[in-house]
């Protein structure tokens, strides 16, 4: 196992990374590396101008002029803006300064000269350099280049060969039967690196046969600078890789110390880097990110960071010493505070790449740390953009993605993490998110008030109504509450309002949880819940309407429950914080719980204050 | 004249700006916006599989094994990471933990139910929202779009027509004949639109004639959802534009009080938004940034942002009040302070928006303020880039541009100020860059150091050589010092080394300045004064070889002088300066010196130090 310094040292060291050129038209060259200078060929303007409409005049002839001394020119010249000022001119007046007579142009202002003259070579003289080399080039250099006589631009690139290995893969865009995979990481690196200016070859996929692999390999180190190929980089007994690279070449590294990624291969090949990238998803994200990228800056490609931003983390972490570990996150501002917030750390959840703005590195030599812990968050956005993130923990039901959607249109991006309502309760409590939807029965039969009274007394809160929604059974076949223990149950996590809700229904019914068969399968979502029994996982399980719904599924209601989002009162004028309750009284908003089912909208909106 | 604000509200309340959608396919959907939600079409995965190497189970079956109770498992089936875990199973063994007999597995663990598999839905379920509506795509969310089914990714565009007139006008590629223009705003438009996802079409360039520009923007507007009008906005002879929108709609804005950019027209055809933009280069821009982009956004493109950063301001400003105006500025960190250098302020000098890497934006409503006042430099590039720059400002020579050249390699980007020694000394003393340029002849015979003694008492500095340089006089036809009162002249900026060096040998030879035709006419570089020679502005110059050879000029020496870079102790270590140092002492730059001519490299890289 290499760590991942060293692993980065090597790729500087062991390869030359020559950079390769190439000219692209002018109009193409956006975002790319300039590969060598860029001279202008002509100097601009290339003579004297006119910066005004009026008269060119030798201002030696107007010497003397004033309001009581007007001076009638002979030798000058009508020029509008933009006309060439010929050699024996040196300066012009404006010409609202000037009296046209029959004779001439009377004027009563001396001008002092190359007044009102762009002189040649104003904005660039000729053989003067316009840009460096390895300049990324953005829009507004177009215009300068245009204008100086460029028409091609010499950029870098670097030719890639991207192997998809893997018998049980599928292109993208086929449904992949119980035990396929889509072969989506080479879709991922060709869009990462091809928007760095990368020439991108997806070679067929290869099934898991080394003389396969290997013919493939040979032809992709031939026709590229560089090499990666997916999957097949573990050490089972179908990872073929890291053989096929020692028989062409040599294997430098076989495993790296980075968490997700571990499996990663260096090898070189006719000089040439050829990279190992696991199968996982994400692990293939963490190579990337951390090993190719770096790697292809070597090469001159333009640099990807958005720079990174000290934010609170809200979960204590334990990790294994000997590696870097990546964790995506869900960065947000709560108040003068930035918050951190790890998401799924499957490696097989892509979601997690989609949900996140930002990740944590924790190195090789930290064993943890507590919640709470101020960290350097990295950025996968703009820092701008991360600024817009609302972040809300709680409850979760469908119709948060739709407020989400709302948002977008906003220019809000909200993250939402699926705590169950006391998690969310809980984060409101440590100032870990702007919203947190909840539907906690308390035993006064009020929802939620008498739980925010008690975790966070004497604060001021409002909680503002998304809807009644209906919890019942969801089933394949009609399978009611009273029939539970006589089938298989799919549960909720502990701490979820929907979890609290069965517990006292059975309490009120005198069930034994012990009597649910599958009590203990806990899941995190109302979908999670619907997809276990559409997949015969469960016979049944607790969720809302509108999730049965979306599967096509059977629904038997147990009760109607208030959800709503408890908000801080300190930020409910964050406009974060304002979009969001501006959607929940929105007629689209009320038009999609319509859509969705299991809603009664008539309190939708309604705000309750606390204390 | 109507105020931006005033400008940008009507834009959101006059027009519908309704989005446009296409369908791209996946590989090229990064950087584009959503027109939709996107769902995912089937859960991923859609069955359990294994996490691990091992054997399917029933976790009941395990029940009641430990070290000291082996069980025997004979419904098992052994199964490879990524294989279906089949219903009748619910948990995974390692294969390590499994001891493989004839009769079946034995082990001696209990496995609780679920380890080790990776549950239908664990990614994503069906039907659920896998992007909002409105997201910015990112190569990382491809893997995954491509992982749930989608091939086609409907996106957000606009199609916008541009329409390039003016008599002056010839394509880009083509010499420009004195007077004439190359066309080069409306691909400086079409790379800044089209790199958000719109869709240009640049129309053939139109002359001069109201007739002519009619008939091209019908078309345009019936074939595009915005039309820009490149240049004839202004109220001079042949400025049309207004007077054929007119004709063909209305003209709600003719005047926008923003400089550069005045001249701008907001009308409204069939509906649609019809831009004027003004032909100055640098108008456009600020046109195109401040108008055209909140425009496009409001069809539902991508903001185009980099945030803002406060910084300390280096000169005095005073301004028309009833405008915002905009600086281009060079933005960077000096020790713990951010540093904005504003650049020319001239509306045709392209190479301003080339060299800036921020902007300033004054409002109306202020009048000016004085140097050393904080302001919020808004960001042009990342900040992470920004923090890479390196000022220097001082005396110029061509030989700079070559090391802003050699020191983007190493990922610094080199801002140069010309601002003369003097400047330099004075901006180094203000803490306004990071090195200064200098060669600044002393009563003693030393170069430099009696300088910043006097300008930085007891400061402790650091000079490296670039260059013993020649300094002598360019023209057509071997012109020599002596022979400077029978010619034209042109003369570098007071305050520059090589004024203060024509002033010295002037005196030493005892020719009065005010015998020199033409002392009084500054310029601010080497090249723009071998320039005016070579355009006949002036028969003669001083300057470096260098420049004279890059123009083919001839050059009679005056005088070496040495050419330093003065650099604060303070600043040595750090790792923009460094860099910079290691380039002076390299065999490239030497290289590139001796390319260039008249610079004697035997000092080169060498230091002395203050006190």
């Amino acid at each position: 196992m290499t760590s991942l310094s060293d692993t980065l040292s090597l790729l500087r060291t062991g390869f030359s990374c020559t950079p390769v050129q190439e000219k692209v038209p002018l109009i193409r060259s956006v975002g790319r590396m300039t590969a060598e200078p860029i001279f202008a060929r002509y100097s601009v303007p290339e003579v004297h101008l006119a910066a005004m409409d009026g008269i060119a005049v030798r201002s030696k002839d107007t010497q003397g002029a004033g309001e009581q001394h007007p001076v009638n020119l002979v030798r000058a010249l009508r020029v509008n803006t933009g006309n060439v000022v010929p050699p024996e001119y040196d300066a012009v007046i404006m010409i609202e300064d000037v009296h046209v007579t029959g004779e001439g142009f009377t004027i009563r202002k001396a001008a002092p000269p190359w007044q009102h003259v762009r002189p040649a070579g104003e904005d660039i003289g000729e053989s003067e350099m316009a840009l460096p080399s390895h300049h990324l080039i953005r829009p507004s250099d177009l215009g300068a280049l245009a204008a100086y006589g460029i028409t091609e631009v010499p950029v870098l690139t670097v030719r890639i060969g991207l192997i998809p290995t893997g018998s049980e893969l599928v292109p993208h865009g086929f449904h992949p039967a119980p035990g396929q995979v889509v072969e989506s990481n080479t879709v991922m690196a060709e869009a990462m690196l091809g928007s760095l200016g990368a020439h991108c070859t997806r070679y067929p996929m290869v099934k898991d046969d080394p003389a396969l692999i290997r013919k493939t390999l040979q032809q992709a180190v031939l026709e590229n600078d560089l090499v990666i190929i997916s999957a097949g980089s573990s050490a089972g007994t179908k990872d073929y890789t890291a053989e096929v690279i020692a028989g062409l070449g040599e294997v430098l590294v076989h495993g790296v110390a980075i968490k997700p990624g571990k499996p990663a291969i260096i090898g070189r090949i006719d000089k040439k880097p050829v990279i190992g990238m696991p199968g996982y998803p994400l692990s293939a994200l963490t190579v990337l990110r951390e090993i190719v990228l770096p790697l292809v800056h070597e090469f001159g490609l333009p640099p990807v960071s958005f720079g990174t931003i000290d934010a609170r983390f809200t979960i204590s972490v334990s990790k294994d010493i000997g590696s870097d570990e990546f964790i995506l996150c869900s960065l947000g501002r709560v108040g003068t505070s930035w918050v951190l917030t790890p998401l799924s750390r499957g490696a097989g959840v892509q979601m997690s790449a989609v949900r996140s703005n930002a990740y944590l590195k924790i190195p090789a030599g930290v064993e943890g740390f507590e919640r709470g812990k101020i960290v350097p968050a990295t950025l996968t956005v703009s820092a701008e953009n991360a600024n817009r993130a609302l972040l809300v923990t709680g409850s979760h039901d469908p119709v948060v993605d739709y407020l989400a959607d709302l948002l977008q249109h906003k220019g809000i991006e909200l993250h939402s993490t699926h705590a169950g309502s006391m998690g969310g309760i809980l984060a409101l409590k440590a100032n870990e998110c702007h919203a947190a939807p909840v539907h906690l029965l308390a035993e006064n039969g009020d929802y939620n008030i008498p739980y925010l009274k008690k975790y966070l007394p004497g604060e001021e809160a409002v909680l503002i109504c998304v809807a009644e929604r209906q919890q019942g059974i969801v089933s394949k076949n009609g399978i009611g509450f009273d029939d539970l223990p006589r089938h298989t149950f799919v549960n909720r996590q502990r701490g979820s309002g929907t979890r609290m809700l069965l517990d006292h229904q059975l309490r009120q019914n005198g069930v034994e949880p012990s009597k649910i068969r599958g009590y203990e399968r806990e899941v995190t979502t109302h979908l999670a819940v619907a997809l276990a029994v559409k997949s015969g996982e469960a016979e049944a399980g607790m969720c809302v309407y509108s999730a049965a719904k979306a599967l096509g599924l059977e629904f038997r209601p147990v009760a109607s429950e208030r959800y709503e989002i408890a908000i801080r009162r300190e930020h409910i004028d964050d406009p974060r914080v304002s979009a969001l309750c501006s959607i929940l009284i929105s007629p689209e908003f009320r038009e999609i719980l319509g859509r969705l089912g299991g809603y009664d909208t008539t309190e939708t909106g309604v705000r309750r204050s606390l204390p």
